[in-house]
């Protein structure tokens, strides 16, 4: 059983959190926020890249993840963009190169391993479901991690 | 409790079992096995990126996860470079870039979803783990995934 | 002269097929028959790169030169996207950098070598055409050539 | 202060021109065209990348810094993508992936040094201003440069 | 049959001359010179890209297809450039990714089409031959092509 | 004449200051310290990309210019790696694509705009020199800029 304590982390977190549902997404959630993480995941699908970007970005400032500045957006917004590069896997692109992307996205906020704030907060960005022609199908599993101080 | 039969599939038994360790992992596998996927779990650190390539390629020889024809061996190099893609981000890169990697991998061969052999055989290559300057915890989690049939 | 049996080879006759015309073309079509290559040859002009893998789809499909599972579907989008990749020589794009594309495309199924089976069917998507500015005459030629095991 | 004679160049004209204004950029300017430099200031600020490029364009051919050839067009073209690639450091996009630009552009005509045509015309391109989100002051710097024979 | 004056130009010529052999290549290089095409081929294998890129330079300057200026070296260097990423479809990259390339290069230097000079002179090379894992028959063709104005 | 206070900015310091030399520079940096800017502008050369990475971390930590914290070296990291890839424009790669670059680089840290902290401080890292062929006076200027918040 996976225990935040002994073999957790900042992106294992959004990575478990992103592939569990029901009572085991509600157990990490709770394990998550005895050491002070903030975790939200939602749901996203699209041929329009831009729609992903703004899907985790509107979903971080309404769940108070990220504040008012500049610098807390600029740290959220690479971490979208660098797991939205990993699920592209070499050449951004999804609708441009005729495929469609449907998604759920995990965003966590916290230290990188639990209750160790000597390097700050963190904040990191999965992305995982699947990716493929816009026929239904015709696609298979992608994902993206990408972390960032914040 | 993750059951494959219910929401398990090719990814993301790759990316649980390389977040697992101990007795999860062996259920892991164990779980994988009734379904026929074939899995395999090993490590490579390098900033040397060629390295990481021939961990895996060596590893899914000497293990039999793909046989001796050259569209095996395409589809396998494929998902590494996929994954290893997904791990760097936008642009790849170790050691030219002056950083380095501490890695765990892990390749599993089997249908996208268990029990569905309508599309044949595919093979997943996850790769997790830490990514930084050579200095001792001058690194956070990376996670790359690569998926192709076979 | 050409001769398929002596020097040829699945993406060689992609290429050479692309680029004649006539009785040359129809020639090459019937060499390549006779050792169980499938070919189309089409033509594709547009601003929006979709429309390019889109084409290419279609005919495949259309043409018979892929299946209804994914598997082969995906092997065919891999090529169309190296292809693609290929002939933007670095970073992919067309409107969105301002450049149109005129192309030729050829898709060939078969053996890597003539008469030899040993390693399966692959897919060849080969693109060659004109690229630039969309103004008459502010363009000169591209070229991309994708391969996979199908 | 900057004289071109002793430590001027072509793409050093460009950058300090784009950085400059009032007396300064009238001063370089004059200082650039006593050594045969052609140079032109605009501004462009967009969501769609090609925008850019036909901003860029548009100015060149107005100004007569190209002419009707289609090797100076390409010329121009590839700086400014260069430029374009440099400011986007890594993925290009805009809109894409969800980011704006405001953006000054410089193109600058002439030898690599001043006074020195034994390796004929050069053509820079210089884009500066701020990238960020659509937000206003969610933004920061970016500065690209291209440089090629024309 | 291929005649240049009917339906030939620069690019067409560099790829039909790298797929050829013997009398046929030797024909293809006549009617090239007719019509002031330079023409030059050769071979190069290797796993370090840098060597792919010295082969073809090498080759150039002592066949006089550029002459001593560095704006001919530079257009040339953007040839190679743009055939090697066409080849590599999508991320550059020979041994650091443990792939080796056996290829021919060839290069020509005229006009775009057969005997219109209004646009100047432009240089193609073309990149044509297996690349694939550095064991004997893990490979497939790869063909890149990349053209400017010198 | 450049004054900080009514039209400067961090990448704008960074950039005028690897442009200028003498008393130019040094009234700069003066400027720049008024506003509590620290500046570092050093030199590299190399065919060897990780050496220029390796030259801007050692400055940067010899200087004081980020603390012993991975997220400040995190934050320098990113914004070398982003004025690599400007200069680089588009495909990264130094001696492994054959060719070779003399650089300036200038890190300053601060606000982005001089005497506003309400967004924190930011770093900015400048790559700016010549690129081109290892042989001399075959190269051209090139210029990086990378900033992320601190």
């Amino acid at each position: 059983m996976f225990n935040i304590e002994n073999n957790g982390s900042l992106g294992k977190l959004a990575i478990l959190t992103i592939m569990s549902g029901g009572e085991d997404e509600i157990a990490l959630k709770r394990q998550g926020e005895k050491f002070g993480y903030r975790l939200y995941k939602g749901k996203v699908g699209s041929m329009d890249s831009a729609k992903i970007f703004a899907a985790v970005e509107t979903a971080a400032k309404k769940e108070g993840l990220i504040d008012q500045r500049y610098r807390e957006e600029h740290a959220l917004y690479h971490s979208v963009f660098e797991a939205y590069s990993g699920m592209c896997r070499g050449q951004i692109g999804l609708g441009t190169v005729l495929r469609s992307a449907g998604l759920l996205f995990c965003i966590v906020r916290g230290t990188k391993l639990p209750g160790n704030d000597a390097d700050g907060e963190w904040i990191a960005v999965a992305l995982y479901g699947n990716m493929g022609a816009p026929i239904k199908g015709y696609e298979h599993e992608v994902l993206g991690l990408g972390i960032n101080p914040i």
